[in-house]
């Protein structure tokens, strides 16, 4: 027994994190101090096998998640205190509900009691962008920020935020939802069905759509060649891609995103003068390409003062700020402070 | 002595509240626990006249409210505890100076404590925008909001926020500059510098220079005949007191402000999830003719769960707010609560 557990160890307590997204499932554990992350994995999420496969999954990468994480440190099971769950959309806190997840097909699945239930652990529940920004707050790109504003940029852009050191859910659990900020009130219309939505202008898809119109009044771009003809396969990733190597109308498309999140940002810049915006999410592999032309709207829109006091990051846990976030929104739904 | 102070007045403390505009100083009391306006009085501010006259004119004031205040409820002198003063434009909280005040023409003027120096009372000072929401949410229609986003629409759009039951400042004492929300990044310029600001499209001024655009295309309005045919004449309040009369130029014009104010206060929704919305200023004035589009473009443009959590009001202390406000904001920045 000596043996099993090392010193360093001794006394430690471990909480597993779960980031649910429409594609992949990640897991991973942390000791309570958030000092490391342990045994990270990541599955996909099978949306089409429904609800009851997604719990067994999710289920099932906590015990493995405890097992690995047992045999690393020496821990045992009864030094794991909870899980921690994020997951998208609307949802209810309280009552650890999911309320709408169109990518998953769910509403309200009460997935933090069946999680719980199954695998004989507390549980809690939280939006997957405040459990990214918490991370990023906790462990990553925004610590010591003591007002943040986290975005997160990938099929959607979601959002978190961190006011006066505690993450901020509103009056009902909506808070954060920065995608929905209106930037054009008569502008391209967003999934959620208002016009000029940022996450209508700045979002994976959005890039790629908006790079697909470019290519119609272009022809000296290299983005129909790298996807073989076929402009349908163009994604972010194609962009930025196509961006780095020098592709002209790639980059006016970074530059663009770039101004409408920059748009998007001085305004919570005005509004919530934070400390630190941080950006997550497949976006920030454009690097310096976006977040200085980025930067430089900011500065042009918003007050001087507000702009002044924020320094505007990528986030730096690609992969696992969810993971690490949900870790800590355990804590902070446990204990009320990480 | 005994005759002086009634029984109801005995160990209550005053606070004199101080709201400095570019139009008008407003002043007044309260005892402690905001029970009611007292000595209310209001004076033009003069700015031409300096920075030293105002500073003479509010302790005056002071003075003025302070002696009216002893003769109406028997208080002595040394019940008067404090002075709290709202002032326009970016400030420094902790150095109780106003930073920029375009329309006082000031720069790093030490507003609070010259005035504390000269009526020998503790002061404080905050923005102005921020007094009215905290005095409508001590004392008016945000009442027992625990997240408040307050407007005061005049001559700008100025705003505050309660979060969590607390007057919320920001890194930089910048926050709550909600008429600096973009809310179309290509469209108006806004006397900030920057382009599509809510306050480009629904202040006072904004309203009016609307109004005459929409007359050059529309000769069927009675608003030239109001100001005697000199358009530069025309103000929002010209524009309500039309619409009421149902002057088809005037009422679009009340709708689209309706819609720009919705379009803002949906990405506050959205992002913030209050509880409360109160809307105070001369905009008010235009009644439910604004306030019931206002609502239905908040609903087609706002999250379900943000909308249904919210109350969407007019202020109810009209002329009363910022002074009210005042007084609260004394007691918070002394106290750390009302």
């Amino acid at each position: 027994m000596a043996k099993k557990k090392t010193p360093a160890a001794a006394g430690t307590r471990y909480i597993i994190g779960v980031d649910l997204g429409g594609t992949n499932i990640v897991a991973g554990a942390m000791p309570e101090d958030g000092s490391r992350e342990i045994a990270m994995r990541a599955q996909p999420t099978y949306v089409e096998q429904g609800a009851e496969s997604i719990v067994d999954r999710i289920s099932q990468m906590v015990e493995d998640v405890i097992s690995v994480t047992m045999a690393e440190t020496g821990a045992e099971r009864s030094d794991f205190i909870g899980v921690g769950i994020g997951a998208p959309g609307p949802f209810n806190r309280e009552r650890g509900i999911v309320v709408v997840a169109p990518n998953l097909g769910w509403h309200d699945f009460p997935l933090r009691d069946r999680v719980s239930d199954r695998v004989g652990l507390p549980a809690t529940l939280d939006n997957d962008a405040n459990c990214a920004t918490v991370g990023e707050w906790w462990c990553g790109a925004a610590r010591g920020g003591r007002h943040v504003v986290g975005l997160t940029i990938g099929t959607g852009i979601g959002g978190g935020l961190i006011i006066n050191g505690q993450l901020y859910h509103g009056a009902s659990d909506v808070a954060g939802e920065i995608g929905h900020s209106t930037i054009d009130s008569t502008g391209r219309r967003c999934k959620c069905g208002n016009y000029g939505c940022l996450e209508a202008y700045a979002s994976g898809p959005a890039i790629a759509e908006r790079a697909r119109e470019a290519l119609g009044v272009d022809g000296s771009s290299s983005l129909p060649r790298m996807v073989g003809g076929k402009l349908e396969r163009i994604t972010a990733q194609t962009v930025y891609d196509a961006a780095k190597n020098g592709d002209p109308v790639a980059r006016d498309v970074v530059r663009d995103t770039a101004r409408f999140l920059g748009t998007g940002v001085a305004t919570l810049l005005n509004v919530l003068n934070p400390d630190v915006v941080v950006i997550a999410g497949g976006v920030t592999q454009a690097g310096e390409a976006l977040f200085e032309p980025l930067r430089a709207e900011v500065k042009r829109r918003a007050f001087r003062p507000a702009f002044d006091a924020c320094r505007i990051v990528p986030g730096s846990l690609a992969g696992s700020a969810g993971v690490v976030g949900a870790v800590a929104t355990f804590k902070l739904q446990t204990t009320g402070s990480v």
